[in-house]
Protein backbone atom coordinates (compact mmCIF):
# COMPACT_ATOMS: atom_id res chain seq x y z
CA UNK A 1 0.00 0.00 0.00
CA UNK A 2 1.56 3.18 -1.12
CA UNK A 3 1.93 5.98 1.20
CA UNK A 4 0.69 9.30 0.17
CA UNK A 5 3.69 12.08 -0.25
CA UNK A 6 4.29 14.92 2.28
CA UNK A 7 5.90 17.80 -0.02
CA UNK A 8 3.04 16.67 -2.75
CA UNK A 9 0.06 17.23 -0.68
CA UNK A 10 1.50 20.80 0.46
CA UNK A 11 2.37 21.34 -3.33
CA UNK A 12 -1.00 20.93 -4.01
CA UNK A 13 -1.93 23.39 -1.13
CA UNK A 14 -0.59 25.93 -2.01
CA UNK A 15 -2.01 25.73 -5.70
CA UNK A 16 -5.61 25.61 -3.85
CA UNK A 17 -4.44 28.40 -1.79
CA UNK A 18 -2.94 30.88 -4.82
CA UNK A 19 -6.38 29.89 -6.49
CA UNK A 20 -8.22 31.42 -3.62
CA UNK A 21 -8.99 34.60 -2.05
CA UNK A 22 -6.06 37.10 -2.63
CA UNK A 23 -4.13 35.21 -5.36
CA UNK A 24 -1.24 37.13 -5.17
CA UNK A 25 1.01 35.69 -2.29
CA UNK A 26 4.33 36.22 -0.24
CA UNK A 27 6.63 33.87 0.23
CA UNK A 28 5.53 34.87 4.38
CA UNK A 29 1.86 34.99 3.95
CA UNK A 30 2.10 31.49 2.40
CA UNK A 31 4.59 29.55 5.04
CA UNK A 32 1.94 30.95 7.85
CA UNK A 33 -1.08 30.10 5.85
CA UNK A 34 -0.17 26.19 5.74
CA UNK A 35 1.66 26.17 9.13
CA UNK A 36 5.27 25.63 7.29
CA UNK A 37 8.51 26.87 7.92
CA UNK A 38 9.62 29.28 5.52
CA UNK A 39 12.50 27.57 4.26
CA UNK A 40 10.16 24.07 3.58
CA UNK A 41 7.97 26.94 2.18
CA UNK A 42 10.56 28.36 -0.23
CA UNK A 43 11.85 24.60 -1.49
CA UNK A 44 8.41 24.03 -2.97
CA UNK A 45 7.37 27.14 -4.33
CA UNK A 46 11.49 26.87 -6.12
CA UNK A 47 10.49 23.78 -7.70
CA UNK A 48 6.52 24.68 -8.61
CA UNK A 49 8.85 28.00 -10.44
CA UNK A 50 10.84 25.42 -12.27
CA UNK A 51 8.09 23.23 -13.34
CA UNK A 52 5.58 26.54 -14.69
CA UNK A 53 2.76 26.01 -11.83
CA UNK A 54 3.66 29.26 -9.65
CA UNK A 55 5.19 32.46 -10.87
CA UNK A 56 6.98 34.99 -9.35
CA UNK A 57 6.39 38.93 -9.71
CA UNK A 58 9.81 40.45 -10.38
CA UNK A 59 9.12 43.61 -8.78
CA UNK A 60 7.05 42.81 -5.72
CA UNK A 61 8.52 39.15 -5.47
CA UNK A 62 5.24 37.79 -4.96
CA UNK A 63 3.88 34.06 -6.33
CA UNK A 64 0.86 33.60 -8.60
CA UNK A 65 -0.64 30.50 -10.12
CA UNK A 66 1.87 29.74 -13.14
CA UNK A 67 1.05 28.87 -17.01
CA UNK A 68 1.46 25.44 -16.88
CA UNK A 69 -1.61 24.68 -15.84
CA UNK A 70 -3.47 26.33 -18.04
CA UNK A 71 -1.88 24.38 -20.70
CA UNK A 72 -2.87 21.07 -18.37
CA UNK A 73 -6.03 21.84 -17.87
CA UNK A 74 -6.35 22.46 -21.50
CA UNK A 75 -5.33 18.91 -22.08
CA UNK A 76 -7.53 17.26 -19.11
CA UNK A 77 -10.39 18.92 -21.53
CA UNK A 78 -8.92 17.42 -24.74
CA UNK A 79 -9.32 13.84 -23.37
CA UNK A 80 -12.56 14.48 -21.44
CA UNK A 81 -14.95 11.28 -23.10
CA UNK A 82 -17.92 13.48 -21.76
CA UNK A 83 -17.05 16.83 -23.00
CA UNK A 84 -16.14 15.50 -26.63
CA UNK A 85 -19.30 13.41 -26.90
CA UNK A 86 -21.83 16.62 -26.12
CA UNK A 87 -19.87 18.87 -28.08
CA UNK A 88 -22.33 18.76 -31.16
CA UNK A 89 -25.69 18.07 -29.06
CA UNK A 90 -24.88 21.09 -26.52
CA UNK A 91 -24.26 23.34 -29.64
CA UNK A 92 -27.38 22.39 -31.21
CA UNK A 93 -29.05 23.06 -27.88
CA UNK A 94 -28.05 26.49 -27.97
CA UNK A 95 -29.33 26.78 -30.87
CA UNK A 96 -32.70 25.98 -30.28
CA UNK A 97 -33.10 27.10 -27.13
CA UNK A 98 -31.17 30.75 -27.76
CA UNK A 99 -29.86 30.53 -24.10
CA UNK A 100 -26.34 29.27 -23.12
CA UNK A 101 -25.33 26.30 -22.35
CA UNK A 102 -22.65 24.50 -19.20
CA UNK A 103 -21.89 21.03 -19.18
CA UNK A 104 -21.04 20.65 -15.88
CA UNK A 105 -19.26 17.73 -13.57
CA UNK A 106 -18.78 16.76 -9.89
CA UNK A 107 -15.30 18.29 -8.60
CA UNK A 108 -14.61 18.39 -4.57
CA UNK A 109 -17.76 20.03 -3.25
CA UNK A 110 -18.97 22.15 -6.14
CA UNK A 111 -19.98 21.75 -10.17
CA UNK A 112 -16.94 21.97 -12.65
CA UNK A 113 -18.14 23.57 -15.94
CA UNK A 114 -16.11 21.50 -18.77
CA UNK A 115 -17.95 23.13 -21.62
CA UNK A 116 -19.78 26.61 -21.96
CA UNK A 117 -21.53 27.26 -25.60
CA UNK A 118 -22.41 31.16 -25.68
CA UNK A 119 -25.67 32.23 -25.73
CA UNK A 120 -26.18 32.81 -29.83
CA UNK A 121 -26.63 36.75 -30.36
CA UNK A 122 -23.68 38.13 -30.51
CA UNK A 123 -23.46 39.67 -26.99
CA UNK A 124 -20.15 39.55 -25.08
CA UNK A 125 -19.94 36.85 -22.56
CA UNK A 126 -17.24 35.34 -20.68
CA UNK A 127 -16.43 32.10 -20.94
CA UNK A 128 -16.74 30.18 -18.01
CA UNK A 129 -15.01 26.74 -18.91
CA UNK A 130 -13.09 26.05 -15.46
CA UNK A 131 -15.17 27.98 -12.85
CA UNK A 132 -16.80 26.29 -10.01
CA UNK A 133 -20.73 26.24 -9.37
CA UNK A 134 -22.34 25.77 -6.26
CA UNK A 135 -24.22 22.38 -5.51
CA UNK A 136 -26.92 23.38 -3.83
CA UNK A 137 -28.26 26.17 -5.56
CA UNK A 138 -27.98 25.54 -9.64
CA UNK A 139 -30.00 23.58 -11.53
CA UNK A 140 -26.89 21.53 -12.40
CA UNK A 141 -25.87 20.97 -8.95
CA UNK A 142 -29.42 20.01 -7.74
CA UNK A 143 -29.38 17.30 -10.92
CA UNK A 144 -26.10 15.64 -9.53
CA UNK A 145 -27.12 15.71 -6.41
CA UNK A 146 -30.15 13.79 -7.09
CA UNK A 147 -28.11 11.21 -8.90
CA UNK A 148 -24.97 11.15 -7.95
CA UNK A 149 -24.55 9.91 -4.11
CA UNK A 150 -21.12 11.59 -3.50
CA UNK A 151 -22.26 14.74 -4.79
CA UNK A 152 -25.71 14.25 -2.73
CA UNK A 153 -23.21 13.40 0.77
CA UNK A 154 -21.40 16.77 -0.28
CA UNK A 155 -24.08 18.94 -0.62
CA UNK A 156 -25.87 16.97 2.97
CA UNK A 157 -22.57 18.10 5.01
CA UNK A 158 -22.01 21.89 3.59
CA UNK A 159 -22.86 24.65 4.34
CA UNK A 160 -25.28 25.71 2.33
CA UNK A 161 -24.89 29.49 1.66
CA UNK A 162 -27.96 31.68 0.93
CA UNK A 163 -26.71 33.21 -1.78
CA UNK A 164 -29.44 35.46 -3.03
CA UNK A 165 -33.49 35.50 -1.28
CA UNK A 166 -34.57 32.67 -3.15
CA UNK A 167 -32.02 30.19 -2.13
CA UNK A 168 -32.93 27.17 -0.44
CA UNK A 169 -31.07 25.96 1.93
CA UNK A 170 -32.43 23.92 4.64
CA UNK A 171 -31.72 20.13 4.79
CA UNK A 172 -35.43 19.36 4.65
CA UNK A 173 -36.37 21.58 1.85
CA UNK A 174 -33.13 20.53 -0.02
CA UNK A 175 -33.75 17.01 -0.11
CA UNK A 176 -37.37 17.57 -1.03
CA UNK A 177 -36.48 19.35 -4.31
CA UNK A 178 -33.90 16.39 -5.14
CA UNK A 179 -36.35 14.29 -4.89
CA UNK A 180 -38.83 16.23 -6.98
CA UNK A 181 -35.63 16.32 -9.31
CA UNK A 182 -35.54 12.14 -9.41
CA UNK A 183 -39.39 12.51 -10.18
CA UNK A 184 -39.50 14.51 -12.81
CA UNK A 185 -35.91 13.87 -14.62
CA UNK A 186 -34.52 17.60 -14.35
CA UNK A 187 -33.83 20.60 -11.97
CA UNK A 188 -34.83 24.16 -12.38
CA UNK A 189 -32.63 27.39 -10.18
CA UNK A 190 -34.90 30.17 -10.44
CA UNK A 191 -33.15 33.21 -8.89
CA UNK A 192 -31.74 31.13 -6.18
CA UNK A 193 -28.20 31.74 -7.97
CA UNK A 194 -28.04 34.64 -9.64
CA UNK A 195 -30.61 37.39 -9.27
CA UNK A 196 -32.90 37.72 -12.59
CA UNK A 197 -30.96 34.35 -14.14
CA UNK A 198 -33.09 30.95 -14.15
CA UNK A 199 -31.66 27.81 -15.51
CA UNK A 200 -32.96 24.13 -16.60
CA UNK A 201 -30.75 20.86 -16.21
CA UNK A 202 -31.18 17.26 -16.61
CA UNK A 203 -28.60 14.25 -16.16
CA UNK A 204 -26.03 12.88 -18.48
CA UNK A 205 -25.72 8.76 -17.85
CA UNK A 206 -23.05 6.48 -19.32
CA UNK A 207 -23.66 3.03 -20.43
CA UNK A 208 -23.37 1.24 -16.89
CA UNK A 209 -25.89 4.35 -15.91
CA UNK A 210 -24.24 5.95 -13.68
CA UNK A 211 -24.62 9.63 -13.24
CA UNK A 212 -21.65 11.57 -15.39
CA UNK A 213 -22.83 14.85 -15.48
CA UNK A 214 -25.59 17.47 -16.08
CA UNK A 215 -26.41 19.86 -18.90
CA UNK A 216 -28.30 22.70 -18.70
CA UNK A 217 -29.40 26.24 -20.47
CA UNK A 218 -29.37 29.72 -17.83
CA UNK A 219 -30.16 32.27 -19.23
CA UNK A 220 -33.01 36.13 -17.96
CA UNK A 221 -35.72 34.32 -16.20
CA UNK A 222 -37.91 36.91 -18.69
CA UNK A 223 -36.93 34.46 -21.60
CA UNK A 224 -36.68 31.13 -19.75
CA UNK A 225 -40.15 31.65 -18.16
CA UNK A 226 -43.33 32.83 -18.48
CA UNK A 227 -45.77 33.95 -16.61
CA UNK A 228 -43.26 32.93 -13.76
CA UNK A 229 -43.29 29.29 -14.95
CA UNK A 230 -40.68 27.71 -16.54
CA UNK A 231 -40.87 27.12 -20.59
CA UNK A 232 -41.72 23.90 -21.42
CA UNK A 233 -40.60 23.79 -24.50
CA UNK A 234 -37.29 24.51 -22.87
CA UNK A 235 -37.31 21.59 -20.62
CA UNK A 236 -38.36 19.50 -23.70
CA UNK A 237 -34.98 20.83 -25.45
CA UNK A 238 -32.72 20.34 -21.96
CA UNK A 239 -33.83 16.75 -21.58
CA UNK A 240 -33.52 16.20 -25.08
CA UNK A 241 -30.28 17.04 -25.26
CA UNK A 242 -29.55 15.06 -21.96
CA UNK A 243 -30.58 12.09 -23.15
CA UNK A 244 -28.86 12.43 -27.09
CA UNK A 245 -25.02 12.45 -25.07
CA UNK A 246 -25.97 9.96 -22.76
CA UNK A 247 -26.71 7.58 -26.19
CA UNK A 248 -23.66 8.58 -27.17
CA UNK A 249 -22.39 7.61 -24.07
CA UNK A 250 -23.94 4.15 -24.36
CA UNK A 251 -26.72 4.50 -22.13
CA UNK A 252 -29.22 2.42 -23.43
CA UNK A 253 -32.72 3.85 -24.67
CA UNK A 254 -35.02 2.79 -21.58
CA UNK B 1 19.54 28.52 -1.01
CA UNK B 2 16.41 26.38 -1.25
CA UNK B 3 17.01 22.66 -3.03
CA UNK B 4 13.95 21.59 -5.45
CA UNK B 5 12.06 19.01 -4.31
CA UNK B 6 12.57 15.48 -6.58
CA UNK B 7 8.86 13.78 -5.41
CA UNK B 8 7.53 17.34 -6.65
CA UNK B 9 10.01 16.94 -9.73
CA UNK B 10 8.77 13.88 -10.88
CA UNK B 11 5.23 14.70 -10.12
CA UNK B 12 5.30 17.54 -12.63
CA UNK B 13 6.98 14.70 -15.32
CA UNK B 14 3.95 12.44 -15.09
CA UNK B 15 1.64 15.07 -15.77
CA UNK B 16 3.59 16.46 -18.83
CA UNK B 17 3.59 12.96 -19.51
CA UNK B 18 0.08 12.21 -19.31
CA UNK B 19 -0.73 15.92 -21.10
CA UNK B 20 0.87 14.61 -24.23
CA UNK B 21 0.83 11.14 -26.58
CA UNK B 22 -0.76 8.51 -25.31
CA UNK B 23 -2.74 10.51 -22.43
CA UNK B 24 -4.43 6.98 -21.14
CA UNK B 25 -1.48 5.41 -19.69
CA UNK B 26 -1.29 2.56 -16.71
CA UNK B 27 1.36 2.35 -14.12
CA UNK B 28 3.80 0.06 -15.63
CA UNK B 29 3.70 3.03 -18.84
CA UNK B 30 4.17 5.70 -16.40
CA UNK B 31 7.32 3.97 -14.29
CA UNK B 32 9.05 3.06 -16.83
CA UNK B 33 8.58 5.96 -18.93
CA UNK B 34 10.14 8.11 -16.22
CA UNK B 35 12.80 5.48 -14.98
CA UNK B 36 11.03 5.00 -11.49
CA UNK B 37 10.08 2.10 -9.58
CA UNK B 38 6.85 1.18 -9.98
CA UNK B 39 5.94 1.63 -6.14
CA UNK B 40 7.78 5.44 -6.64
CA UNK B 41 5.52 5.98 -9.05
CA UNK B 42 2.41 4.65 -7.45
CA UNK B 43 2.71 6.63 -4.08
CA UNK B 44 3.21 9.67 -6.20
CA UNK B 45 0.09 8.90 -8.60
CA UNK B 46 -1.85 8.03 -5.37
CA UNK B 47 -1.26 11.55 -3.94
CA UNK B 48 -2.12 13.36 -7.76
CA UNK B 49 -5.26 11.47 -7.42
CA UNK B 50 -6.74 12.40 -3.77
CA UNK B 51 -5.59 16.26 -4.38
CA UNK B 52 -7.18 15.80 -7.75
CA UNK B 53 -4.51 15.80 -10.19
CA UNK B 54 -5.26 12.85 -12.05
CA UNK B 55 -7.76 10.01 -12.24
CA UNK B 56 -7.87 7.13 -12.61
CA UNK B 57 -10.41 4.74 -14.78
CA UNK B 58 -11.96 2.36 -13.05
CA UNK B 59 -12.87 -0.01 -15.73
CA UNK B 60 -9.01 0.07 -17.29
CA UNK B 61 -7.18 1.43 -14.04
CA UNK B 62 -5.39 3.63 -16.76
CA UNK B 63 -4.32 7.25 -15.24
CA UNK B 64 -5.62 10.67 -16.70
CA UNK B 65 -5.43 13.83 -15.94
CA UNK B 66 -7.70 15.93 -13.52
CA UNK B 67 -9.99 17.83 -13.02
CA UNK B 68 -8.21 20.49 -10.44
CA UNK B 69 -5.86 21.11 -13.21
CA UNK B 70 -8.88 23.16 -15.20
CA UNK B 71 -10.15 24.62 -12.15
CA UNK B 72 -6.82 25.80 -10.89
CA UNK B 73 -5.57 26.88 -15.06
CA UNK B 74 -9.23 28.92 -14.62
CA UNK B 75 -8.15 30.64 -11.76
CA UNK B 76 -4.72 31.38 -13.65
CA UNK B 77 -6.49 33.49 -16.11
CA UNK B 78 -8.46 35.12 -13.96
CA UNK B 79 -5.27 36.97 -12.31
CA UNK B 80 -3.47 37.08 -15.56
CA UNK B 81 -3.35 41.24 -15.77
CA UNK B 82 -2.23 41.16 -19.89
CA UNK B 83 -5.45 39.11 -20.62
CA UNK B 84 -7.38 41.73 -18.40
CA UNK B 85 -6.52 44.55 -19.93
CA UNK B 86 -6.89 42.60 -23.64
CA UNK B 87 -10.65 41.60 -23.69
CA UNK B 88 -12.08 45.05 -24.47
CA UNK B 89 -9.49 45.28 -27.05
CA UNK B 90 -9.20 42.38 -28.67
CA UNK B 91 -13.13 41.53 -28.92
CA UNK B 92 -12.86 45.23 -30.45
CA UNK B 93 -9.86 43.40 -33.48
CA UNK B 94 -12.59 40.81 -34.00
CA UNK B 95 -15.50 42.69 -34.93
CA UNK B 96 -12.88 45.47 -37.14
CA UNK B 97 -11.51 42.72 -38.92
CA UNK B 98 -14.21 40.19 -38.83
CA UNK B 99 -11.44 36.99 -38.43
CA UNK B 100 -11.10 35.14 -34.96
CA UNK B 101 -8.29 36.80 -32.60
CA UNK B 102 -5.72 34.98 -30.09
CA UNK B 103 -3.27 36.35 -27.49
CA UNK B 104 -0.51 34.72 -27.37
CA UNK B 105 2.69 34.27 -24.53
CA UNK B 106 5.70 32.41 -24.34
CA UNK B 107 5.44 29.24 -22.58
CA UNK B 108 8.24 26.76 -22.32
CA UNK B 109 9.49 26.01 -26.18
CA UNK B 110 6.27 27.46 -27.22
CA UNK B 111 3.16 30.01 -27.52
CA UNK B 112 0.49 29.06 -25.11
CA UNK B 113 -2.93 30.73 -26.31
CA UNK B 114 -4.00 32.67 -22.98
CA UNK B 115 -7.10 34.55 -25.08
CA UNK B 116 -9.31 33.24 -27.90
CA UNK B 117 -11.85 35.60 -29.69
CA UNK B 118 -14.53 33.59 -31.82
CA UNK B 119 -14.56 34.97 -35.60
CA UNK B 120 -17.77 36.87 -35.34
CA UNK B 121 -20.04 34.90 -37.96
CA UNK B 122 -21.39 32.05 -35.96
CA UNK B 123 -19.82 29.36 -37.33
CA UNK B 124 -18.20 26.23 -35.14
CA UNK B 125 -15.11 27.25 -33.65
CA UNK B 126 -13.29 25.22 -31.14
CA UNK B 127 -11.81 27.32 -28.14
CA UNK B 128 -7.89 27.40 -28.45
CA UNK B 129 -7.39 28.85 -25.05
CA UNK B 130 -4.97 26.50 -23.31
CA UNK B 131 -3.38 25.23 -26.44
CA UNK B 132 0.47 25.50 -27.83
CA UNK B 133 1.28 27.10 -30.92
CA UNK B 134 4.49 26.84 -32.83
CA UNK B 135 7.12 29.60 -32.09
CA UNK B 136 9.06 29.42 -35.41
CA UNK B 137 6.11 29.46 -37.65
CA UNK B 138 3.41 31.18 -36.06
CA UNK B 139 2.84 34.95 -36.38
CA UNK B 140 2.40 35.11 -32.64
CA UNK B 141 5.83 33.25 -32.07
CA UNK B 142 7.63 35.19 -34.40
CA UNK B 143 6.82 38.24 -32.40
CA UNK B 144 8.06 36.67 -29.18
CA UNK B 145 10.94 35.71 -31.30
CA UNK B 146 11.54 39.34 -32.54
CA UNK B 147 10.84 40.52 -29.25
CA UNK B 148 11.78 38.66 -26.44
CA UNK B 149 15.49 37.37 -26.08
CA UNK B 150 14.04 33.88 -24.14
CA UNK B 151 11.73 33.26 -26.96
CA UNK B 152 14.25 33.83 -29.12
CA UNK B 153 17.16 31.67 -27.91
CA UNK B 154 14.35 28.75 -27.80
CA UNK B 155 13.54 28.90 -31.27
CA UNK B 156 17.49 29.33 -32.24
CA UNK B 157 17.85 26.04 -30.36
CA UNK B 158 14.94 24.06 -30.86
CA UNK B 159 14.64 21.68 -33.69
CA UNK B 160 11.91 24.01 -36.52
CA UNK B 161 10.14 21.37 -37.91
CA UNK B 162 8.74 21.84 -41.42
CA UNK B 163 4.92 21.75 -40.61
CA UNK B 164 4.15 22.80 -44.11
CA UNK B 165 6.04 23.02 -47.30
CA UNK B 166 6.04 27.16 -46.49
CA UNK B 167 7.17 26.42 -43.26
CA UNK B 168 10.44 28.79 -43.21
CA UNK B 169 13.19 26.47 -41.09
CA UNK B 170 16.55 27.57 -41.95
CA UNK B 171 18.38 29.31 -39.12
CA UNK B 172 19.31 32.74 -41.04
CA UNK B 173 16.18 32.30 -43.31
CA UNK B 174 14.70 32.49 -39.58
CA UNK B 175 16.59 35.02 -38.36
CA UNK B 176 16.26 37.13 -41.79
CA UNK B 177 12.32 36.86 -40.80
CA UNK B 178 12.93 38.17 -37.73
CA UNK B 179 14.56 41.32 -38.42
CA UNK B 180 11.85 42.03 -40.81
CA UNK B 181 9.99 41.52 -37.62
CA UNK B 182 11.49 44.11 -35.56
CA UNK B 183 12.09 46.69 -38.81
CA UNK B 184 8.22 46.34 -39.54
CA UNK B 185 6.89 46.20 -36.27
CA UNK B 186 4.69 43.00 -37.04
CA UNK B 187 4.87 39.35 -38.48
CA UNK B 188 2.93 37.28 -40.67
CA UNK B 189 2.56 33.50 -40.99
CA UNK B 190 1.24 32.77 -44.74
CA UNK B 191 0.34 29.00 -44.72
CA UNK B 192 3.11 28.31 -42.97
CA UNK B 193 1.72 26.37 -39.35
CA UNK B 194 -1.57 26.06 -41.46
CA UNK B 195 -2.86 25.01 -45.36
CA UNK B 196 -4.80 27.77 -46.17
CA UNK B 197 -4.43 29.82 -43.05
CA UNK B 198 -3.06 33.45 -42.65
CA UNK B 199 -2.32 35.57 -39.54
CA UNK B 200 -1.04 38.69 -38.43
CA UNK B 201 0.77 39.70 -35.27
CA UNK B 202 2.13 42.72 -33.06
CA UNK B 203 3.87 42.51 -30.08
CA UNK B 204 2.69 43.98 -26.72
CA UNK B 205 4.89 45.59 -24.05
CA UNK B 206 4.21 47.24 -20.34
CA UNK B 207 5.33 49.70 -18.70
CA UNK B 208 9.16 48.69 -18.47
CA UNK B 209 8.87 48.32 -22.40
CA UNK B 210 9.11 44.45 -21.76
CA UNK B 211 7.55 42.41 -24.42
CA UNK B 212 5.01 40.24 -22.50
CA UNK B 213 2.99 38.72 -25.14
CA UNK B 214 1.61 39.44 -28.94
CA UNK B 215 -1.90 39.69 -30.25
CA UNK B 216 -3.18 38.84 -33.70
CA UNK B 217 -5.45 37.60 -36.17
CA UNK B 218 -6.00 34.35 -38.00
CA UNK B 219 -8.36 33.55 -41.10
CA UNK B 220 -8.81 31.70 -44.21
CA UNK B 221 -6.30 32.90 -46.73
CA UNK B 222 -8.06 34.25 -49.07
CA UNK B 223 -9.90 36.54 -46.69
CA UNK B 224 -6.84 37.97 -45.14
CA UNK B 225 -4.77 38.24 -48.34
CA UNK B 226 -5.78 40.35 -51.31
CA UNK B 227 -3.88 39.57 -54.52
CA UNK B 228 -1.05 37.41 -52.75
CA UNK B 229 -0.52 40.62 -50.57
CA UNK B 230 -1.74 41.10 -46.80
CA UNK B 231 -4.32 43.59 -46.87
CA UNK B 232 -3.54 46.77 -45.22
CA UNK B 233 -6.36 47.18 -43.22
CA UNK B 234 -5.84 44.15 -41.36
CA UNK B 235 -2.22 44.99 -40.63
CA UNK B 236 -3.26 48.41 -39.01
CA UNK B 237 -5.85 46.81 -37.08
CA UNK B 238 -3.82 44.36 -35.73
CA UNK B 239 -1.01 46.74 -34.38
CA UNK B 240 -3.58 49.38 -33.69
CA UNK B 241 -4.95 46.64 -31.02
CA UNK B 242 -1.48 45.91 -29.70
CA UNK B 243 -0.80 49.71 -29.03
CA UNK B 244 -3.88 50.21 -27.46
CA UNK B 245 -3.32 46.51 -25.02
CA UNK B 246 0.26 48.03 -24.35
CA UNK B 247 -1.31 51.70 -23.18
CA UNK B 248 -3.26 50.12 -20.99
CA UNK B 249 -0.35 48.29 -19.54
CA UNK B 250 1.15 51.70 -18.93
CA UNK B 251 3.51 51.30 -21.71
CA UNK B 252 4.33 54.93 -23.24
CA UNK B 253 3.13 56.59 -26.06
CA UNK B 254 6.66 57.01 -28.24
Amino acid sequence: MARTIQSLERAAAMLRLLAGGERRLGLSDISSSLGLAKGTAHGILRTLQQEGFVEQDAASGRYQLGAELLRLGNSYLDVHELRARALVWTDDLARSSGEAVYLGVLHQQGVLVVHHVFRPDDSRQVLEVGAMHPLHSTALGKVLCAYDPVAHSEVVEAEREAITPRTVTGLGDVEGLLDLTRARGWAADVEETWDGVASVAAPIHDRRRMPVGAVGITGAVERVCNDGELRPEIIAAVRDCARAVSRDLGAGRF
